[in-house]
């Protein structure tokens, strides 16, 4: 069978070695670990880029980006004029991120694509593999501001002002990018362009604990939770840490912390499913000896039902405001995806292709969200996870093995030649 | 009498002017208010020091500079072997402050020197005006880093590598600062350059309600609170805020807000006495979808009563290794000064000033520290305070009226004049 041959051509010690020369730019060591801070539209993404691009063309995939600096390999089919299967991920990182997060959907696709070509296997649908711009959000806020345009879930110029820590705004460094990139084709972006995939399946490490705990090798992954983003803004007042009475302060540190004690109450769930999370702090002036006034804060709030992440998400505001002292509240949402479910096309063609690598598999909804979120709409979508150490990501003591990651491989071909025909 | 000639010399208009000049510097509009922003070792706070050296050298003035950049102005003496009377203050702001704080002091001790020239008056000691270098630290922490080498109190070279939010060390600013008032001479440091004064005199604002609320015109101050500062370090672990369950986190702006509950039980005084901020807060890696691996956040704590500063500031360390629910704590106590009384030959001087120029007075201690807490053990010191509306200081709505300051200078020149004879 050409799935047989196509999962054989799979080479496990070139996706690591292609894997470990991307963790290479942007590589830090961390004690016994090696993360990982390559953040998009910047030097080292561009690097990384460039890196991949080579190796598709030796093996003589065609290259292109649009519009939102996505990147696109395609390896043509017997019949140009079918719609491709799409497969892929991210490139960018965490700050402190790991060597695996995104980068290996990427790396597993072109593992696919020259699987493909090393076997001789032209399948009847074109392959395209695609590098999804600033899916972290790591400097850019939100995140996947390369998939929503690309599905047409928002427009690219909503991003345009949005400002890295730096203040380097978000269209700024785009532009900065295609003018670099300006060797490359340039296609349509989306649908837009014309290219709606048949079908999308993403690889990916699950960040998560349970496919190692169980001892499974595959993840059929059945959706992904909801999330919403929230940026909470205190304004108070600056006064003198040393003569300024306590009792008449508009002190917005301290209004933060009442805010987020009363969030934990909120967000609390026995359970522990729910996902709350505090990360993003910036304190005005943020000097020792002027209280401060202005706080501005980060909210990460994350449910599979979309109920409960609706109900508390618009909680939160009257929370805040019940909680805080004196200062004024502002609280803007910036992020709002509701839980999605994958299409049996993509998840039964995945569960096949897993069985006949004889992999123990299991489904499972997916804790992070990802760009195959946005892509659910567009065409059916389905996605593929491999165990990660201890669960950890976001870290750069994240880990999957190279048997791990090539048997995700070997599934990944499997299922875009089932898709493809 | 000789310092009512001095007295009525002072102009309330060119005082203003002067000061209004310098807030221009670094200045900027905040709703119906004007704000400072001047941070030391600047190039704003280089141009507001040229712009005093001209002042200065048009009546007659010698400048100095010393190896901390605190810069000298010296009005000679009919005996220019005696110990000058020394008055001054500091130029650098806080990030989001006002046009009075620091600055008035020196504007003040200018003032009075300028009275003096167009009064004919010539003292028997000579008056040397003093701008102390980064009393603030809002940009290089802690504060007083002119002051505080100059009296003995911590070497120099301490505060070397001291870096700002930038990252740039404070000794290579100081050297910078140097290289460009090369052409200013050079003075030894403090004591060791044997300029040892008779006597030091500061005027500042208030910063405080206490004058204004009581209807007075002059603080005779008594003396200074003590202060400790702390920066403490919380270390947990990055994690994805979408698949780590709540549980097995270690995210460290939780224990921040764990640690700041505990911290307010600790600080709690009904008679609002004691001063606790947390202010500065930084997070890392401050991304909105991983967990905060790690939270530096400063504590400001300060008290009249030596007893009490200890006791607190040194329960400080169980109290947050209490209230962490996994983080590492780390805790550096950056700055501790030791509640401080004034010496009653200057008190003494104020007072008497205060009277002969018909104005209500009273003693009261300072909130705020100043460069005048570490002079003390140096020479014979203390400090004149005029009101501050609303008692708002580290602000741009920071006030006091040209007449309240006008008043103030007129105070100090009499004090200068009867402690230089």
């Amino acid at each position: 069978m050409v799935q047989d041959r196509a999962a054989a051509a799979v080479s496990e010690a070139r996706q690591w070695a292609r894997l470990m020369a991307l963790a290479e730019i942007g590589g830090f060591a961390a004690g016994e670990d090696f993360g990982v801070n390559r953040p998009c539209l910047s030097v080292g993404d561009r690097a990384a880029r460039r890196l991949m691009i080579g190796w598709a063309e030796a093996i003589g995939c065609s290259v292109s980006v649009d519009a939102a600096a996505n990147l696109f390999f395609r390896r043509e089919g017997r019949d140009p004029s079918l719609a491709p299967v799409l497969t892929g991920s991210h490139m960018d990182s965490q700050p402190e991120g790991g060597r695996f997060d995104g980068i290996w959907g990427v790396v597993a696709g072109l593992e696919a694509l020259t699987a493909l070509h090393d076997a001789g296997v032209v399948t009847r649908r074109a392959v395209e593999l695609v590098a999804w711009t600033n899916e972290e959000g790591g400097r850019f806020r939100p995140g996947c501001t390369g998939s929503m345009p690309w599905a047409g879930h928002t427009a690219l110029a909503a991003f345009a002002e949005v400002l890295d820590p730096d203040g380097i705004r978000y269209g700024d460094a785009l532009a900065e990018q295609l003018a670099l990139e300006a060797d490359i084709p340039r296609r349509g972006l989306g649908a837009k362009g014309g290219i709606t995939p048949h079908a999308y399946v993403e690889a990916h490490i699950e960040q998560g604990p349970i496919l190692e705990a169980e001892g499974v090798d595959i993840g059929v992954v059945s959706g992904i939770q909801g999330s919403r983003w929230f940026t909470v803004t205190l304004s108070g007042a600056t006064a003198h840490a040393g003569t300024a009475p306590l009792r008449g302060r508009l002190d917005a540190v301290q209004d933060m912390v009442r805010a987020v004690v009363a969030l934990n109450a909120l967000t609390a769930d026995p359970s522990d499913t729910l996902r709350f999370t505090v990360a993003r702090v910036e304190v005005s002036p943020n000097t020792s000896n002027s209280v401060a006034n202005r706080v501005r804060f980060t909210i990460d709030l994350r449910h599979p039902d979309a109920a409960v992440l609706r109900a508390k998400g618009d909680a939160i505001e009257g929370v805040i405001r019940g909680a805080v002292t004196g200062c004024a509240v502002s609280i803007e949402e910036n992020f709002h995806a509701m839980p999605v479910v994958f299409d049996p096309l993509v998840t039964g063609a995945v569960a096949a292709s897993a069985a006949a690598e004889g992999l123990r598999q299991r489904a499972l909804p997916s804790g992070a969200f990802h760009d195959a979120q946005f892509v659910v709409p567009v065409c059916p979508t389905g996605m593929i996870f491999v165990p990660s150490r201890g669960g950890i990501s976001h870290n750069p003591a994240e880990y999957s093995s190279p048997a791990q990651l090539a048997a995700g491989a070997r599934v990944l071909v499997r299922t875009l030649v089932t898709l493809a025909g």
